[in-house]
């Protein structure tokens, strides 16, 4: 086997997940994900930290892209428009991956450290945008308080696509519970 | 010495949180903090799992009285108002305990597992409130969307209130910060 592996690093998640989902995470090693993706450990290990870091290798580049559309935004944006763009950024991302995304989540919710690990990504995210607003312009406490908003937007409005009936894409699900987060603040 | 000691758990509880802030908290032992605090080991473990659990001690009281507070709001409250109301409660819990407060938030942002638990309590919160909102008849995703804008308003102020130059109280600044969050998502 070369060193060199097309598509190692998806294979190697896709392996995961399919055997967290089967025979939970803990009950899965690292020797039986390599398997499954017809790959060796040493592969593993050239693309994921540990067994855990599988489930998240996504989330530096979905920072990204959520920030970067945040910082890219109009300049006259108010921070919330601002915000909304890089909702829209990060929705983009899951076009297609429905059915990925709720075995994920469903792999999390089962796992005390997975979700810690999870609320450890969306603190992350949440410190990034503040930093991305305040570099607009916008000063505290409105930066971080935005910020909180996009998150808990991003948060609620991703399981409520992942759940069972959902069948509206991820930008859409995104947009109504941003209006509804407007409403519920606006007293509504 | 005997098994009962006055205010044992308060004294473990100041005792602990002035070693952390002198040598750090990776450099205390539980031994260290109850000879601080003339009691022995066998005390500090009837009160706290374990040295880690001194600096959540109150976590459980804030997140009832948060959500009984939720619960008691008067019938025709908005669920934002509703929120406010255990904001209010919450606040109220730390009067005259600024520089405590101060002290255990330096304790926690010097260290990444401290760092960890803390979000683990706000996610509870939000995930407590979100079933007090549910239980008022708010229906999803408002009830978690509101329970995540009055958590992000609870820890954003907190933040400010512990701030070095702040003088108001942890009840205006709350306020302040929950009208900056209607601001910020009205698009202002």
């Amino acid at each position: 086997m070369g060193r060199w592996e097309p598509n190692a690093r998806e294979r190697l998640a896709k392996a995961a997940l399919e055997l967290y989902s089967e025979r939970g995470y803990e009950q899965t090693t690292v020797a039986e994900i390599a398997k499954r993706a017809g790959l060796t450990e040493r592969t593993f290990f050239r693309h994921y930290a540990d067994k855990r870091e599988v489930l998240f290798g996504g989330s530096v580049a979905l920072q990204d892209l959520f920030v970067n559309a945040v910082a890219e935004a109009p300049g006259p944006a108010a921070p919330i428009d601002a915000a909304a763009a890089g909702l829209e950024a990060a929705a983009a991302v899951f076009d297609g991956r429905r059915e990925h995304s709720r075995q994920r989540q469903a792999v999390i919710a089962a796992n005390t450290e997975l979700q810690e690990r999870e609320l450890i990504k969306l603190a992350s995210l949440s410190a990034a945008l503040a930093d991305a607003l305040r570099r607009r312009g916008v000063t505290e406490p409105a930066a971080s308080l935005t910020a909180e908003a996009g998150v808990a937007v991003f948060k609620v409005g991703f399981e409520r696509w992942t759940a069972a009936a959902e069948e509206r894409t991820l930008s859409q699900v995104m947009r109504e519970s941003l209006e509804e987060l407007k409403a519920v603040t606006a007293g509504g």
